[in-house]
């Protein structure tokens, strides 16, 4: 039967499961990226599995989140990183070298390949055959020691493209288009399999916007095939041995099948607050913008940057907007700068940042007050570039120069001929020896820590019997960033759980942490979707840290719930939906944990309300991991046996 | 009489007063400039001044110490500067251009020129000629205002330099030699005037390294005569037209004198944690460095980043050793782009940040906890560089690449042969056009703030009689640091005197603000040497803000004590220091202000102690200053009358 892409791949990688839609599938993944603001966690972690060596082809750890370092914690993580890299195998890219995602493309991605990373925009690998997905830092941790990766098996959707892009659309209008067919919720179980002529005219850097940018729709992740234009891209890298050609058997089957017609498409924009709020960039014309900003892992490659370039030649942007440009990597600015390209973005006024993340995850570079600013990002969440009333559009970086020249939107019918696509040049100057690489042997080198890298704390198998109070009742909807906020003060404490769970719920409930600490055993009552949002283990792994052993809702969301399964608390279900109201907050619960089955149903004593009936829906292998105290201690346990 | 430079400068610029070290002399301000960390406030002051346009020959706004924008609160900054400048006159300089010292010699600084700004390294100027002196912001706007600066007359020190420099000696190690002969102490009342043979063989960029850590000395200023080298500086720069010759009569009197022999120089550090813990680089040999950074208004220009880039070039720098290169401005980041030496900084590992203060300051670049830093900066007190337990070390460009390379101190005996000193090529691109020059009319431009900037309060005149509460009774040594902490997180309010004015003496007594306001009227006492350290306004402004309408010490640090009459606060001198003893926190005072004389003693009545002689030390017109609340008051008053 002539199978795609996505199902060739998993095919030969499954070790594991059954290729269903649906079905839990196990995969042996090939490499593992991570990057710092999850990856001090990662490693952490990794040391506590306690293999002597990482068991991929390839694992690399990238900084480029957290580098501005305002104080000790960052630059000490980057060492801890630096230093745990060469103990066990691992690639070390240092702050400044690039975003994890343009570096992992231009260097180490490899068609028919398997990518975890320990971020959401893995996919962006995507761009050149590999099958990429994000992952929670445990998930990363366990591939790198070998363990395979659970996924459900994705339903494939065919995104087949027809036609070519014509005037100023780019890559970034058919990904922005996408999300306004589909929705951010439209991806939620697929994977996008492009396919159709329209995929031989995208280079693998346009592919790479596309694939990245595939995360916005909720996607497990987003595949181009790897054709002559991967051949090409490779062959610019010096990388030509990393190509195979891939692609669906001809007559393939999928789940579901979009079309899009490329010469069709014109400039379009996210709207403020959302990646799906489609908008034609011609509509805004007139919109005064205070701020674009060029980069981030959807948009930073040479071409972007040096079509840019060109753009600004000669021209000096509006004294009323700021253009903020980070290159995806250095070897991007290394090729801009060998071809005279640095001194005409300076000269038009810009600002060039460091090859980071930066502004993208509101590290610098926030817009004005109530600003409109117009990014090549992938992300436009209220609040999320550090000006709460800010109005972040997305958009391409074509579109995202022109506002800065013109100071405003504009209709692109007033732009002018587009510049050419850029084509690599005869010699692309390398950066690979920017990556540390690791010794042969790592078992001498010493792991550094600072103060505020703190090593992960074993945690106790779950008791027979749980005698807990109800420390916080909560209702429905409940974030990640509920539980645990974000923002640069609390993210600087990611390497360091005590430190971080004193900010647990503290923008819920200020009084909970001392109340949890007096408690000492805790459970959290909820009520419909508790633990949407972020995928950040800094949310189950806080709570845990300060004794909370249970949490007893109405439903909970996905990876959520993966998180609390792998550090060990138990996730119980109202039997009864309406019981939800008999818990007050203060009850003492008695837990009959050694009754529990996988599946089953189980009384609660709870004082004031009686009985009350909890059901689970765990498999016997993550009830398994509960009782064993979380899914570290399991793993040691069983390596052990 | 042959005169010194110094005094010719001072006598053609005199307004008033006698040119006697030690008397005041009020003189004639040609040029202003202002940063954007004390700029807000400087701007916000002239805004109250009420004239319609600045009357200085040229007044420049820089944007350099805040560019991170971590918030709204940083952008909203910019764009309030960049709008008040337009409506007043004022060259407004964009976050990114460059560092305003750097600019400004490279753009505006002339020979023979007074210049004040509000930042304690405008000393920089005075290589090229430039009487050069820092000041508080509101001594800037009222200069901006037409108003004249009043100084004590300083005493002239000769600073005779013979030889020439060798080996891997710079002018970085001239200026570490002096700071480790004259201490940091060394040169207060002072200006430091360079002459002697050793002169002509500085480049002007050397000698503005020279005078603008001259700064650390304490120094009022320091100065170089225009020669030749000031003009092959001036026409590199494409401003031919704005050198004069300018230097001391033959023969003429100096107070004071100093040698230095430049060929008896070897590369030289400051160790932690003072400029003048003068050490040589040979003796450090060995000391890891894990860190190093080069950039800062004291060694940024185009000679020293090339310098180093030609020894970069084809090195890779210690994989355990950071390396930030911060360029002075976009015309040096375009020069080396034009020489194709970016690429070699990029290939060699280094990280390159903007074109701005940077880790100078402390805004990112922090250390590793407990790290070695080696920077090409002006000052390493402790904690500065936002790790509190760093060692920081200040040297030349080239010391600091060579630790970089190394990984650690080493003997310059080993480093081989010297790179050449660079010279301009025959282009200089030019970045003038990046200065956003005023409309010949600002009268409709409308300036923008944002919720953070705050316009300065009208200050109440000096009652006849106080009755005030002494809300907090401090020691010796207070600090302004004590008084208004500085920190990223606080600099982000200079612009908001009410929101700032929370954090007075919040590091001393975090009851202060609350007993204050209780209090409504109050009275600080304190010690000897109060109000000693920086220079900022915010340390009296905050208080005035929170009724604080006198202080009682026993003696005062110079720069506070204008400040507080500067904004109406009374600085009262305890007769009877034991009178110090006698005056409890939390007593009621009663101040017949009415009664008071300058230089005059006052019989204050202390609740519980009875009455308490105060004596003052003011001049008339400080009298009046306070008695109109203030000075701004104090010069509307008179602009009306």
């Amino acid at each position: 039967m002539p199978m795609n892409l996505t199902r060739k791949i998993i095919a030969a990688h499954r070790v594991d499961g059954e290729m269903t839609p649906g079905s839990e599938v196990a995969l042996r993944i090939d490499q593992t990226l991570t990057q710092d603001a999850t990856g001090t966690m990662a490693h952490l972690q990794f040391e506590a599995i306690g293999v002597p060596r990482v068991r991929t082809e390839l694992s690399v750890s990238y900084v480029d989140h957290n580098t501005l370092q305002m104080g000790f914690r960052n630059p000490d993580d980057h060492r801890y990183l630096r230093t745990v890299a060469a103990r066990y195998g691992i690639v070390f890219s240092p702050a400044g070298t690039g975003i994890c995602h343009q570096l992992h493309l231009e260097n180490f991605a490899r068609p028919g390949r398997t990518l975890i990373g320990s971020d959401s925009h893995t996919p962006t690998a995507g761009g050149v055959g590999s099958l990429a997905m994000g992952a929670g830092g445990l998930s990363v941790a366990l591939a790198m020691a070998g363990e395979p990766y659970v996924i459900t098996m994705p339903r494939v959707v065919e995104v087949h493209l027809a036609g070519r892009l014509g005037g100023w659309a780019t890559a970034k209008d058919i990904i922005l288009h996408l999300l306004g067919e589909l929705s951010v919720k439209g991806g939620v179980g697929k994977v996008l399999e492009y396919t159709g002529p329209g995929v031989a005219t995208l280079t693998v850097p346009e592919r790479a916007t596309i694939t990245n940018m595939g995360a916005e729709l909720g996607a497990t992740t987003s595949i181009f095939p790897s054709d002559e234009q991967t051949r090409d891209f490779l062959r610019a890298m010096g990388r030509e041995a990393d190509f195979e050609a891939l692609a669906a058997d001809p007559g393939a089957d999928y789940d579901e099948r979009v079309e899009i017609d490329l010469g069709a498409l014109e400039p379009l924009v996210a709207a403020p607050h959302m990646p799906d709020q489609r908008r034609t960039v011609r509509e805004l014309a007139g919109l005064k913008v205070d701020q674009a900003a060029i980069g981030s892992c959807t948009n930073s490659s040479y071409a972007d940057l040096k079509t840019v370039a060109l753009m600004l030649a000669g021209q000096r942007i509006d004294p009323g907007t700021d253009l903020l440009v980070s290159p995806g990597s250095k070897q991007v600015l290394a090729m801009l700068a060998a071809e005279n390209l640095v001194e005409p973005v300076l000269a038009s006024g810009a600002r060039l940042l460091e090859c980071t993340c930066g502004p993208c995850i509101g590290m610098g570079g926030s817009p004005v007050s109530a600003g409109v600013s117009v990014r090549t990002f992938n992300r436009n969440f209220e609040g999320r570039s550090g000006t709460q009333d800010a109005q972040v559009y997305l958009a391409s970086p074509q579109t995202a120069a022109m506002c800065a020249l013109r100071g405003a939107f504009s209709d692109p019918a007033t732009w002018g001929q587009p510049p050419a696509q850029p084509e690599f040049p005869a010699r692309v100057p390398s950066i690979r020896h920017l990556f540390v690489m690791p010794p042969a042997d790592g078992a001498g080198v010493e792991v550094l820590r600072g103060p505020n890298i703190v090593a992960l704390e074993t945690f106790d198998a779950l008791p027979a019997s749980i005698a807990a109070t109800v420390t916080l009742k909560v209702g429905d909807n409940i974030t990640t960033d509920h539980i645990l906020p974000a923002g640069a003060q609390i993210t600087a404490l990611r390497s360091n759980i005590p430190a971080i769970s004193e900010h647990v719920f503290s923008r819920v409930d200020a009084g909970f942490v001392a109340r949890q600490r007096e408690a000492g055993c805790g459970i959290i009552v909820g009520g419909d979707n508790y633990g949407q949002g972020s995928s950040r283990e800094h949310a189950a792994l806080g709570p845990r840290h300060l004794g909370v052993r249970a949490v007893l809702v109405r439903s909970l969301a996905r990876i959520h719930r993966a998180n609390l399964v792998n550090f060990g608390i138990l996730p119980l279900l109202f039997a009864d939906p309406a019981d939800y109201e008999r818990v007050a907050q203060g009850a003492a619960v008695s837990i009959p944990a050694a009754r529990l089955a996988a599946g089953g149903v189980l009384e609660l004593e709870v004082a004031g309300a009686g009985r009350v009936a909890v059901r689970n829906d765990l498999t016997e292998n993550e009830l398994a991991i509960i009782q064993a105290g979380g899914l570290l201690n399991h793993v040691r346990t069983r390596a052990g046996a």
